[in-house]
């Protein structure tokens, strides 16, 4: 059942409007979905989270398979119920974070963080899975593509996604070849175990792989496009993001729908719009919202060197004017920045949950803004309203 | 303009229905008061707590004096607006944290509580006031009824109170008499102060005080119903404290509104009622809530050993059931005890949040059925149901 429509094509880029239909609702696209890694969006309630105008929410494979256990899951009435949701929902295959947990590197590359020290639980790669360890209890868990699929069936959420070989971006040319047709044999087997038991409700993505090299990412996006999945994932390196994101809009299949894995920042967003991307997701809205930080217009910040607004510092102590002039959200209409400053010194975690409300909206109202723009094909009209 | 009016006064006990006029709106008595120390109630938006049926919220002077400061909160157009709730409000004097933290004794004494270790902050009392160290920055603070006014005065709570001298209930009866003495002159220090600014827009209480002696407590009762104070709160010690609430019932001026401070035990609740208290708070409810136990009725519980139900409990892993059966709340309309058991392991503030909506919804939900059964006279019928 789950398709994707498009509505429109821009003339001026790859940008398009279209539609994914779900057993649980329509996804207007461009659209943002918001991270409830372990079964909640971190510090609101579901009906924040829709009253924000959500869509969509993910959750994590990874986080869920150890706890509480997709069994479990499946025996609650599946994940919107359990989640209290029911709307479109996506899970990725768990794939990102055996990796990236395991080389402890991938994550903090992708997202152009400071090296992050952690410890490896990556224990061993065969051609049958992927080998860790749990951080709960230290067990030995293996995750293959069968597993990863079942995993994802049993949760039941509307998009789900092949179980890849997620390589760092440091590694050599050949070992990223080598992951990149590992990736494949496993999505193979993804589909084998996904055509097995689809009962029609499920959307099934492939992950395109192939580092920043252009011969092996147009490899792994020739394999997308000519089986069946009915969309596509990037799993993008943020230094030449870009490039990579450009050269693969124009190489996949373009009446498919295309998600951008794990991509959040505003200018990020609108350079994915226009490379053909059709959905992204970030943890950072709700992240950095616990850490006192809210999204603004970049015209609605004090001074140019803030990328944010960071509502922790003592500037806003009598700033008695909400987060943002013109948001609608719950937290803009009630409260004031300095209500909100007294709230972060008062180690009160009200704080993140206000900021997340006004930081879910904002994203919201980024795509809204964005899908109203490119129905009228002046895309760089709302990039101007919000990035300069 | 904030006056107390009787509805229906019950043939079998003290217990009456009343209702609190505010220019915020009215409070139909006995209800329920939830604490928002801090100028918020933890955990949870205002919007949360109002869909919880609640009625009125408490904010600490003794808190919001040291941060962020009474005049501050004046300038935002006064607490009402500044914390986004736009019902009534009652403010508390400040007097029991200063001597409660102080003392490092009084509130577990008073809470039945363990004793707990903590820095005695309060260095001294004089016939001026009480001086103590912030727990903010270690400054030196004065606290005088003068101030406690005018800082309440600034907040602009419908419901405010006299700062008195709290004494630690172990005390001689000697030094619990020049207390409750003190306490009378700061009231009529506070009643000044109260009436020379008076915008007829605030209700001041008097605070009931001499400790578990019959004598001293009756002299306070008398202070308190022959000056002109609108309503009156106890404060009270859990151990005798059935014996003394009923004693004051009965000698306080029945046309006035009665709280009782700091109480909030299903039992404790209904006892107080019976004795003919209108009003009660406690931070209890989402202070356990945080803790990941839920409020709910005794026939409720897996067995008779347990007063609440705590989810972060391993029976629960599995149970997909509601918190409560019969509970309408948000949190039971829509999640489990199993995915509240989970997102408690998984160390998910949402936890709390969702916990919390249920025990307030509980907690005013107990208050709704008190309330409709007094109306028949019924008090019995309530209490089995809720305590048997």
């Amino acid at each position: 059942m789950p398709e994707f429509e498009i509505l429109f094509q821009s003339k001026k880029s790859e940008a398009r409007l279209g539609r994914i239909h779900t057993p649980h609702g329509i996804v207007e696209t461009p659209a943002f979905i918001f991270c409830g890694t372990k079964a909640n969006v971190k510090g609101v309630t579901m009906s924040q989270v829709e009253e924000a105008g959500s869509q969509i929410v993910l959750a994590n494979t990874y986080h869920l398979m150890l706890q509480p256990g997709s069994q479990l899951i499946r025996d609650a009435g599946g994940l919107h119920k359990f989640v209290g949701w029911n709307k479109p929902m996506f899970t990725d295959s768990g794939g990102f974070q055996v990796f990236s947990l395991g080389h402890s590197s991938v994550a903090s590359e992708i997202k152009g963080a400071r090296q992050i020290e952690s410890k490896k639980t990556l224990l061993k790669i065969t051609e049958n899975g992927a080998q860790f360890k749990s951080y709960i209890d230290g067990k030995t868990v293996m995750l293959t593509p069968e597993l990863s699929i079942k995993i994802q069936m049993d949760l039941g959420a509307d998009i789900i996604v092949c179980f890849d070989e997620c390589a760092p971006y440091h590694t050599s040319k050949l070992y990223t070849a080598c992951a990149m047709e590992r990736s494949k044999r496993w999505a193979n087997r993804c589909l084998k175990t996904f055509k097995s038991q689809d009962d029609g409700k499920q959307m099934l993505l492939a992950v395109i792989q192939g580092g920043i090299y252009e011969d092996l990412r147009e490899e792994s996006v020739r394999f997308a496009n000519e089986n069946n999945f009915i969309g596509g994932s990037l799993g993008a390196t943020r230094s030449q993001m870009y490039e990579v994101v450009e050269m693969i809009g124009k190489m996949l299949d373009r009446t498919r729908y295309v998600h951008l894995l794990g991509i959040g920042g505003i200018e990020d967003i609108f350079n994915g719009v226009k490379c053909g991307m059709d959905t992204f997701d970030c943890v950072s809205p709700t992240r950095i919202a616990r850490h006192g930080v809210a999204i603004v217009k970049k015209k609605h910040l004090p001074d140019n060197k803030q990328k944010h607004l960071n509502l922790s510092k003592s500037i806003f102590e009598q700033d008695f004017s909400a987060i943002s002039p013109d948001c609608d959200c719950y937290t803009c209409k009630n409260f004031s920045r300095a209500y909100i400053h007294h709230l972060i010194k008062a180690k009160e975690i009200l704080a993140g949950t206000l900021i997340s409300i006004h930081n879910i909206r904002t994203m919201n109202r980024l795509m809204e803004d964005i899908r109203a723009h490119l129905a009228k094909d002046t895309l760089e009209i709302a990039q101007k309203e919000w990035c300069v």
